[in-house]
């Protein structure tokens, strides 16, 4: 099953999607509430081929997506918790190079205020040379974390989606600490949901590509992740209390720009894609830094 | 004038403060989509001792504090953004007291999730010694803010509150970035928000206290800070946009307890305090493990 967000009835709303079609559910906080329910009421609406009004309590009929304005399926309060240095190949290409492998996952923070969806279009700011992509998997937690093994931790997983960890190099590197280089405005977009039946074990191995105006940028593997996002979502419950919407970005593979020689950055006109397997291909165009008066 | 967040008719509201007794506004996330227009319209209230219900739309009466559950004055999708290391003192006590003066402030992140109000109780992690207090002044932006100069900057702040950065030093450590150590549960308890035009300006120099279990342990002022809240803000305003309720968390100074020779840890039964001029005393007490149950 797949979930996207949209502006339904003046608010953001989970809806499933099935090809183009779209079948608004319910208020994306309320969604967050039981995504187990919603995901079992939205398989039987489906497969019923019903219109959805009768059977989903305040859902309206199915819309077609090309319709709809998409918004990130995610609550306001989300934390989305993104694993630096996560792929040996990555770590070995980067600033961390000359240093030991963490024994731990290097996390760090986006607020949901820099999260969007494929096909908007992501501002330079003006400061940066250009902006470098980091292709990667998304995962959603689907139920409270609190001090949990690996093995119930892998149970919490709601799904996953496609993921752009769009980054400001230049304010990333200011300090010690990547906070502001990792929140630029509509610089983190999220491709529609899949379900964790749908898509397995991230260790069995997805394909990452990423593309910039049709040229492969990076082209890795799950499977080859440092961390695996039980391990993740683990450490983080001894600290802090996970909730239902929060995500985990699940880092990059090697082929980001800022390393290369060359540099090579997203500038204004570009076209940036991620395509995952089983998750399908975000797409982002990226603008100049007047696309910030949107945000 | 001053503001808390309270519970009101199922959801967080903002109210106005005098004294013990409170007047509730309006749902928190209209609160601050005006916030200058809801201070006006509590400033005529108050003035008149008008009881509310009549004159502020959806307003309820007066109530006393000791009768309502206090929550952050903060939007869910707020951004907390935090400053490490802007006193020199603290700088010099530390991990990067071998290290330059940082020539940017170095920004972390806190989560709305993580925030708290005075008398809540912080558990400590079960893998941590105890926790560390970080007594600081915390800055709520007003309007929305856009590469703005650090004049435009100024302007834009709608008020302070005491804020007590309360850290899982263990966590913090584990890797280069800070995230997990700063994102506890309960653990960023927050006072009640003064406007500015009660403050001034935090150059002018406001005393900052910690007292832990009534014992002193940080004594500092904020015209010590190295970085004032106008410049923080006007930096990070060139990478993303700030909007109202977004808060800037301007550092803590010296005298912080894993610094210390022995290690000084809040551990469960201890009390502290952070006592800001005209801000005012924000007590958390420090409780066990056990207390994220309720995270």
């Amino acid at each position: 099953m797949q979930f996207i967000g949209i502006t339904h009835l003046g608010g953001p709303w989970a809806a499933a999607l099935t090809g183009s079609r779209v079948l608004p559910l319910a208020p994306v906080t309320d969604f967050w509430a039981d995504p187990q329910g919603w995901q079992d009421k939205a398989a039987g609406l489906v497969s019923a081929q019903l219109p959805g009004a009768e059977e989903a309590s305040d859902a309206g009929p199915w819309l077609e997506r090309g319709t709809v304005a998409e918004v990130p399926l995610v609550p306001a309060s989300a934390r989305v918790i993104c694993v630096g240095l996560n792929y040996k190949a990555h770590v070995a290409e980067g600033s961390f190079k000359d240093q030991e492998l963490p024994p731990y996952p290097t996390l760090f923070a986006r607020w949901t205020a820099s999260l969007s969806v494929g096909g908007v279009p992501v501002p330079v700011p003006a400061g940066e040379d250009g902006l470098d992509w980091e292709g990667e998997v998304a995962a959603y937690i689907g139920r409270r974390v609190e001090s949990a093994d690996e093995a119930t931790a892998a149970d919490s997983v709601f799904g996953y989606s496609t993921f752009n960890d769009i980054t400001s190099r230049r304010a990333q590197k200011l300090t010690s600490q990547w906070t502001l280089g990792k929140n630029g405005d509509f610089s983190g977009p999220l491709g529609p949901l899949v379900s964790r039946d749908e898509v397995g074990d991230l260790r069995d191995g997805l394909q990452v590509r990423t593309l910039v105006n049709g040229i492969e940028a990076q082209n890795g593997n799950t499977r080859d992740m440092i961390f695996s996002v039980p391990a993740i979502i683990s450490l983080i419950s001894e600290t802090f209390t996970l909730h239902p919407g929060d995500i985990i970005a699940t880092g990059t593979p090697e082929g980001v720009g800022y390393a290369r020689t060359p540099q090579w950055l997203l500038q204004p006109g570009d076209n940036v894609q991620v395509e995952i397997e089983k998750l399908g291909t975000l797409t982002t165009p990226v603008g100049g830094t007047s696309l910030r008066s949107r945000a």
